[in-house]
């Protein structure tokens, strides 16, 4: 059986990435590793759209969210958290696992929260040291206007943090003229590589609160890391094979170039949206994003039946996590896809549901996509 | 020109394993993921002759040392480290991040504690808590008698923490029979992977500790690993290309058989000890280990110089670090490396020495390592 991977992360792996990962493994203290790290480091500046160095983690994506917190704060500082789901939540984890003061700005699964709420929250609490945000909450496939919240953030001392984990190389972050203070990502999204690097950028104003910052920390140490790349080196042995897989990957995405990049993501996003809503289901989320597409459940159909269905026909899927479970299914559109996996994604769902006793005709989803997809 | 690497880590990657890690991206919330997550971690409890589960984190070797002291130890408590080179200085480093009280039992780089010594400070500080010693010292060759130490820490209320990070599949360590409390581990070492994977292995006694350890901990929470391991998973997206890599290496090595493979490390070792010593050169470690051997730089000429003159043929081996910069370099004999790669790298340093204007008779030390490889 073929598979078809539409999950919002693992995403597939282009094969010239996965090739150039396949071969002998190359030693990072010579020139070699050196020249590629070099070429990698300018890459990832103008992806993040930044002019500080890009750090670059052997990790998870939540090493870098945790990394991005422990880094900047001290004990006993208070913080905002814009949470709308799983992973707002996460943000307000780390922080209460540090032992720090958390206000939680909260919206239902599925909303977003208006910027104006975070004024508010900033007013009420003026001593807040950060705002941690999300930008595409992947557990609902949600966005959060983070420009209008670095508008808000940046009249005050706090810094604005930003989750991009599934936004960087999806939808337009331009982390400088936006003025957003931390930006973290990780690899297994739209960058198309497998999981294990993770990234944070800083402004200066993030940079100048880290010698400060009193919590404990040592793997993800940032100064520490600055000052090894300073010599394109990492302060601990990097992943070197995800490292020369980067490489490759940043050389696609800004060979396409940028805005190209995002405006794909957005056509395979509308096209999925179409689609599914020409079926008669609905989006979960409010303000959807162009990662993944987050559908409700039918009326009497479990989520999870239709994320197994779609296995059985070779499609990976993803359903809801936590609360959401059996109630939402996620269909990602990130990173190495193109219209042709939304059909495929939409033609498994619609004999799925068929499958499942839903009241569909069959290609009604494909046939809208494909009328958005035509233009 | 052809490439060989010869340093203690990364280390060479089998081509099978290259190639599992090539096949297109699998998503870890799958069936497919989970089985092979099974054998992983039955081939791990294998490796680290253990009963309990192996914790494997998407990090360098150094998250899971950081992990194994977050999750063990509460502000302020007092360890002792057994320090003889630069990983045992990082577990120092480790601890002094996090304010605990450090008690270094140290001896010159080159030299490995005695256990006696641990035992004397064990009696002078009766309070400790842990006990972090380094089995492999990598920066030094060194290897410390960690059967002893188990003996004199399993005594106590103190675990014994252990680096296995470049002994792990080169020298036997079984930690359950010994009483090791904790052993971690990285991938790039014997394991014959890319860099990227980081191991712990707790013993009851450890785990024991785990719910009372206030230090602070979000990334690296072994108790959460433990809790996703359960359900077959990993609390945060593990780096499932490494992971695949993981089974068909595991499945190397357990099928060569773990005497047999700590005996082809140890008769590497003694050939490359053998081809150095018939050079006329020195030994750096006073108990040298089978993961790497660090040789002396003859006087008049600099390590460094070696090593580069070394990769001009092709060859990667490693300088000396810190302090010891210049004045040795290292042969690794760990992981994916047979007889022939002892041969190449006594050849290339034959030559390269003669190079540098050292008095050496060509073919000597190759010779003398066939002598020994022969039997």
């Amino acid at each position: 059986m073929k598979h078809y991977l539409l999950a919002p992360g693992p995403t597939p792996v282009p094969p010239v990435v996965l090739q150039a990962m396949a071969q002998p493994m190359m030693h990072h203290r010579t020139p070699e590793y050196e020249a590629l790290f070099a070429e990698v480091r300018r890459d990832l500046r103008t992806l993040f759209q930044c002019k500080n160095e890009v750090l670059m983690f052997a990790a998870s994506g939540t090493g870098a969210m945790e990394g991005a917190v422990v880094n900047t704060l001290s004990p006993g500082d208070h913080i905002i958290v814009v949470q709308g789901g799983k992973f707002g939540e996460r943000w307000a984890e780390i922080c209460q696992a540090y032992g720090l003061h958390v206000l939680a700005v909260t919206v239902p699964y599925g909303k977003s929260v208006e910027p104006a709420m975070v004024a508010e929250a900033l007013r009420r609490a003026p001593g807040t040291k950060i705002v941690l945000a999300t930008h595409s909450e992947t557990s609902t496939g949600a966005i959060h206007d983070i420009h209008a919240l670095a508008g808000i953030v940046r009249g005050t001392d706090a810094l604005l943090v930003v989750d991009a984990i599934t936004s960087l190389g999806v939808m337009d972050l331009p982390m400088d003229s936006w003025g957003v203070d931390i930006v973290v990502s990780g690899s297994q999204k739209a960058l198309m590589l497998p999981p294990g690097l993770a990234f944070a950028a800083l402004s200066d104003k993030a940079w100048a609160r880290v010698p400060e910052a009193r919590l404990p920390k040592f793997y993800f140490n940032f100064a520490k890391e600055r000052k090894a790349i300073a010599e394109n080196q990492s302060a601990y042995t990097p992943a070197v094979s995800l490292v020369v897989g980067l490489r490759e990957s940043l050389r696609l995405i800004l060979s396409e170039g940028l805005p190209i990049v995002f405006a794909r993501h957005d056509r395979l996003a509308r096209a999925t949206r179409a689609g599914v809503q020409a079926l008669g289901l609905t989006l979960f989320a409010e303000h959807p994003g162009a990662a993944c597409t987050a559908v409700g459940a039918p009326h009497g159909i479990d989520g999870g039946a239709v994320v197994k269905g779609m296995r059985k026909r070779g499609i990976t899927i993803a359903g809801g996590q936590g609360s959401m479970k059996g109630k939402i299914f996620r269909i990602s559109h990130m990173g190495y896809v193109d219209a042709f996996d939304i059909l495929t994604a939409l033609g498994g769902l619609e004999m799925v549901l068929a499958d499942l006793g839903y009241p569909v005709t069959l290609g009604a989803g494909v046939q809208a996509a494909e009328q958005l997809l035509r233009q």
